[in-house]
């Protein structure tokens, strides 16, 4: 797409720290990491986000991905790695260019995942009954 | 196996909120959620992490992560979602047998992602180098 970021960055008009390539992904460091080694990996066909991607571009992706993650371990020593992916703006996905974050973990790194709360058992079963209907 | 909290959720020994199941994977709401709807996608096949995950399973289980993931937003109303996995100890990783988290995102739930930092261009380009040579 003519003004995605990472489009141009895909074919080189932007330049970024480039940590792999091939036919269907590009890899490249975070310019504003949140861990050493933090790595963006993006399909080089141009999809909005997650659920906009086709399972053809997802299943090629996901594949890419893990390889990349296993040398982001290797090259940078971490101790392990989120893989998150941010879904619209109320996940805080920022470009709408579907890219996997892989974040190297270090231990005493001082990241911390979302809070967790308790839930209620009959909460949940409402809710789960409530959402499985939506899943065709 | 046989010691797996989650394996023995699949199979029923243990009781969950279900949201989905097929041949492939099991969808259950987290006992402790970062949001309404956390939804836990896991692969029937034991597999401790996503580095461990083969690629067919991997292949096999995102595509569905998708699916269940348009339910979970249909269902609960969320504005996005955050996909994370945990992978090592050292990234929070509990139970070792892989799982997709998927945490609906609302306006203005007060959850927020790792910080980020700037990051000096030498640096970046140094560690992609270094990165780039352990991917296979």
């Amino acid at each position: 797409m003519d003004d995605c970021i990472f489009c141009k960055i895909v074919k080189g008009e932007i330049p970024s720290s480039k940590v792999y390539e091939d036919n269907d992904v590009f890899a490249f460091l975070d310019l504003r990491p949140s861990s050493r080694g933090h790595t963006l990996v993006v399909p080089k066909v141009h999809t909005a986000d997650f659920l906009e991607t086709s399972d053809m571009e997802l299943i090629k992706t996901i594949v890419k991905v893990k390889k990349i993650a296993q040398g982001v371990m290797d090259g940078t020593g971490a101790a392990g790695f989120n893989l998150n992916v941010n879904t619209k703006p109320a996940a805080g996905q920022v470009i709408f260019h579907l890219h996997f974050h892989i974040i190297p973990r270090y231990e005493h790194d001082g990241l911390h995942l979302f809070p967790q709360h308790e839930s209620e058992t009959k909460t949940r079963t409402e809710l789960a009954e409530q959402i499985s209907k939506y899943i065709k």
